[in-house]
Parts: structure tokens; C-alpha cells; sequence
């Protein structure tokens, strides 16, 4: 029988969760609506349903072996949600849970650290010790690999990135500080900038025909692609924040490269171009020339599946 | 017989070396001048010389077990102490070196990073797997340890906080570029600061006596004390630049705590009250109230000795 773990990824819209091999092959998957109205119990008891019916048509093939979950917020040393502002369930812990449904081994780590040892066990990562997982979506997320392990910090939530402070501007996060850097690197980030530099910029643009709710990383970067001054002005600007971050975290991590994913991340060389420019100018001698800025090498598609199953994986072989 | 290592600090001036035993005993102490223009080959001869005669004396009472050793831009990886600006050495592989003295165990770092080991076995982290050791001197110097081991990144110079970029300003730093963290916030940092403030403020200040080469932390903590609104002003200024920068290092690492030592800290509350209230301010609320801001909890004059037998410990212990 083939070893295989499953890998659930609890995202505010959509959970998606698939049997997963030690190579990283996808043997199942499927996806539920998340609906967060629902009380976390009712929702397990609906993933363990879906599952359990599928999970009989093979179970003759395939020995289950753990459990790995991505979620946010979640706590990996509590195995705990604890207040995900899409998710309406406040502080739950998950593992307590999910034992009413298996005695299998199970983890739980927030998504950015879920999705760096993907990256690490099938990705862009293989065989690094030393790196930064950076997904640039509606925030910026981040997972940091030391010593081949995550940072999980004494409390379990170090690996903030997205809230390093970058002074230069002053726009509200998330968060409820100002000057964050996710405020300006990440999908959310680059329309804010747009936006700032329509207000700022008198050149013509395609942009100005989109309202703010409907615009998107995908617009800016096609509108860049043909040449719009307002859009190549907003990816050198995004470039030059996350490159001259990146330049720091490397005084703290040294690491052996930078992987960018996510919805920013697939604006390919308009965004690593001058990510990688900003960040070598900024870089102490020290460190010029040693880390490499990388696309993620997971389709994105399946990314969260096998960040989950990447989790357990870890477990499982006793590389924690 | 007792169980003993040697610790050797190499400074840019003297170098200090002793037996220590597992519990952090200094059991002997010596120094000799580093006369930086020596070849680093005879520097170690003389060491091992000085070592070994006062070692004889005492080889019936104690086991020698293996030599740790800190220096400045040392690289735990290779062995090597490579163009550090206070030796005339350039890069030289120093566990090659002494391997004609001794087959011991011999291990070294960079003495920020061994500063941090002395603090986890003999100091304020004692039972501490995630904090920050902070050094604050001529630069800031610090030591990062993650689950209970340093962090030196995949080439083995990590944890240079003190380049962090601070942007706020736009001090010429030593490492070449501008802006650095340490141009703010160490000995040197606040002897600027108060050059700064010299010349914004109208004030009175005894501070306007003193020559900037004269000019010491104890010299402007000694004017604090008394009320002198320059150094009061200067101390704010500093502890907001290094409270803020540990607040984006929570983001990171989220330590248990953070630990300073050297000059700087030496000014106590005057120094701490600042660097606290600035930390707790720019915190993002998942951090706030959890990070200890804590004195250094080695004896100044011996720290160096047993940050060096503290690397070594950690080796022979198995923990690394």
C-alpha cells in the first residue's frame, strides 16, 4: 500500500484537501465551501464526511498516515485558529477537535508556514536550509526556514514579514498600525500604489477606467506589459519596498533564497526584475550576490494542498 | 578531575582567554595584547604559550575537554576570522591554525553569536530557546537564537541586526552604507545623537564641554542623571529608534526575550525605559506585552571568556 497523508488547507472561502505522496504527488482532491458562519465543529464534521466517503473507494490502496492542516492564524504549537477575521470562529482548537474523527498523527500551521515547507519538500526550495517563503496576495504572508526548520518564535507566530514597519509611507493596515510593509508589497499593496499615483501622476492610463474594487495585480500588470508610465511606475515602486526589505531580512536570516508566490509573484520579471535590483543596491557587502529571488515552484493551483500535506510529511519523517 | 574548557574572546586589543567549567566557573583567567600587525600564525603561538605554561600547573585538577572561540567577523562554518577591521590579519582560517597546538574540539564564532550562547547557559536565557542578544558598543552586535540554537543563516553570517536600515536618518555607517540601526543605536549612535542635539538645541548642556572624541555613553548618562536636557533627549531618541527596531524583529523572530548588554546598557532605566515603552508602542497587538526587555545577566569584565566556553559547551553537549 502506498503511504499518503491528507493535506487540508481552511482558506475564508474555499477548503481544498487532497491525499498526498511522499514525492509529492496529488492522488485525490477535493473542495468545500468553508462558509464561516458555521461553527468549526460543524465544519469538520463536514470535511470528515467528504472525506471519509471518498477515502472508502481506496482505502485498499492508499495507508493514511497523518494529517496536516494550513489554516489562518492558526497556532502550531497549540494546534489552535485563534481569531481569523474571515473564519467566524473565534479562538478554536482544532486538534482537539478533529480527534472525534481520527487518531492519526495531525499538525496545524497558519498557511505562509504551511506553503514554505512545500516549497522545501516539493518546491522551489529542495535541499535548502536557509530561506524565505514570501506569498504576495491579499497581504503578505511569510514563512522562514532556519536550520531547515520553521521559525515559530516562543509563542508560535514569528514569521510576520508583512508587518515589518517601512516608515517611508503611512497607509492603515490590517493590522491596525500604519507604514506596514504589506501596505504596499502584496496584490492589495500595488492598487493602493496605483491609486496613490494616479492621484500623483497627470499621464494617461488604462487604470484610470478601473474602479478601485474592480482592479487587480492581473490589470497592472498587463496594463505594464503594453507600456502604462502609471503601472510600470507602481511595479518600480513595489519593486524598490519589498527589494530594500528583503535586503534586511537578509542582515537577520542570511538565506539562501527569497521564493515569491502569489497573485503579485505571477507578474513574473515586471516584479522580480526590480525586487532583485532594489534589494542587490540595498544589500550589505557582506551579502551582495548570495541570495537568489525565486518563483514559487509549486502550481499554484495545488500549492495549499501541498503546503498542508508538506506539514505532516515533516512530522511524520522526524525532521521536526 | 574536573571538566574544563578554555574560552578564548579575541578583541581588536587585548585578548582574553580561561578555563571554565560546565557551570559557567571562570577557574583561571589571562590576557595578552593582540597587537593587531602579527601575523595571525604567531598571535596563536603566543597564546598557546602563555596557555600552556600556566596549564601545566594545573593539568592534575582538570580535564581539558575542547576551546571555544569568539572573535570579531568570524565564521562559525569555515573556522575562519575573515578581514575583520581591528586585526591586520585578512582571512585566515584559524581552526587550521591551531589544530598544531591541540586536537581538541575547537569551534568558533563571530563573539555577538557567542555573546548570545553565553547568556542561554550562564545568563539572563538561561532555559530560553528563542531571544535576542543585543550588544551595544562601538556598533551594535547581536545573537539570534531560535529553537535553542543560533541562527547563522546558510553562510554563516546572520544576525547582523545592526544593519537593519532604519531610514529615518542618514548616518554614514561603517559598513558603507547609510541609515544602519547601529549608527543610532549603540555608544557611537548616541554620541552622534547628542552632536545632532548639540547643534538643533538651544539648550544649556554640560555635554557642549566635550570634545566628540571624548565623549563617552557614561559621559551622557552621567548628564541624564542630573537633568541635562540634551542627554535626557538623546536617550529618548535612541530608545525610540532601538524600541521601534525591536518591535520589527518581534515580526520576525517573536522572542521570549531581548537582552542588552554593553556600554549602552549600562546607563540601565535610562536607557531601558525608552527602548520599552517605543518597543510596546510600534508592537503589532499579537506581540504586545509578551517580549521581556531584560539586562544582560553576565558580569561585564568575564562575559567574553564565557560566551567563548559557552560555544564550545554547546558543541560538547550535543546541543548544536
Amino acid at each position: 500500500m502506498l503511504e499518503v497523508v491528507l493535506g487540508i488547507d481552511i482558506g475564508g472561502t474555499n477548503t481544498v484537501f487532497g491525499l498526498v505522496d511522499r514525492n509529492g504527488n496529488i492522488l485525490t482532491s477535493d473542495s468545500i465551501p468553508t462558509t464561516g458562519d458555521d461553527s468549526a465543529e460543524s465544519f469538520f464534521e463536514r470535511v470528515f464526511k467528504s472525506f471519509n466517503e471518498k477515502f472508502e473507494l481506496v482505502k485498499d490502496k492508499y495507508e493514511l498516515k497523518g494529517i496536516g492542516i494550513g489554516a489562518p492564524n492558526a497556532n502550531y504549537y497549540k494546534g489552535t485558529i485563534e481569531h481569523a477575521p474571515n473564519l467566524a470562529w473565534g479562538f478554536v482548537n482544532v486538534l482537539d477537535i478533529i480527534k472525534q474523527y481520527t487518531d492519526l498523527p495531525a499538525v496545524l500551521t497558519n498557511d505562509a508556514n504551511a506553503a514554505a515547507l512545500g516549497e522545501m519538500k516539493f518546491g522551489a526550495a529542495k535541499n535548502m536550509k536557509h530561506f524565505i517563503q514570501i506569498t504576495l496576495g491579499t497581504g503578505l504572508g511569510s514563512g522562514i526556514v532556519v536550520n531547515g526548520d520553521l521559525v515559530y518564535g516562543h509563542d508560535g507566530f514569528a514569521g510576520e514579514m508583512g508587518h515589518v514597519r517601512i516608515d517611508k509611507n503611512n497607509r492603515v493596515c490590517g493590522c491596525g498600525r500604519k507604514g506596514c510593509l504589506e501596505t504596499v508589497a502584496s496584490a492589495t499593496g500595488i492598487k493602493r500604489t496605483v491609486y496613490e499615483l494616479l492621484a500623483k501622476m497627470n499621464d494617461k492610463s488604462s487604470l484610470r477606467d478601473i474602479p478601485f474594487n474592480k482592479l487587480t495585480s492581473k490589470n497592472i500588470h498587463e496594463a505594464a506589459v503594453k507600456g502604462d508610465v502609471v503601472a510600470l511606475e507602481a511595479f518600480e515602486y513595489t519593486g524598490k519596498v519589498l527589494g530594500k526589505a528583503i535586503s534586511d531580512a537578509t542582515a537577520y536570516f542570511s538565506p539562501e533564497a527569497v521564493i515569491l508566490f502569489g497573485g503579485l509573484a505571477n507578474a513574473g520579471d515586471m516584479i522580480f526584475e526590480p525586487v532583485k535590483r532594489h534589494m542587490e543596491k540595498n544589500m550589505m557587502d557582506l551579502f551582495k550576490n548570495k541570495v537568489q529571488v525565486l518563483m514559487s515552484g509549486l502550481p499554484s493551483g495545488d500549492a495549499a494542498i501541498l503546503g498542508a500535506s508538506a506539514l505532516i510529511w515533516h512530522e511524520l519523517n522526524g525532521e521536526k
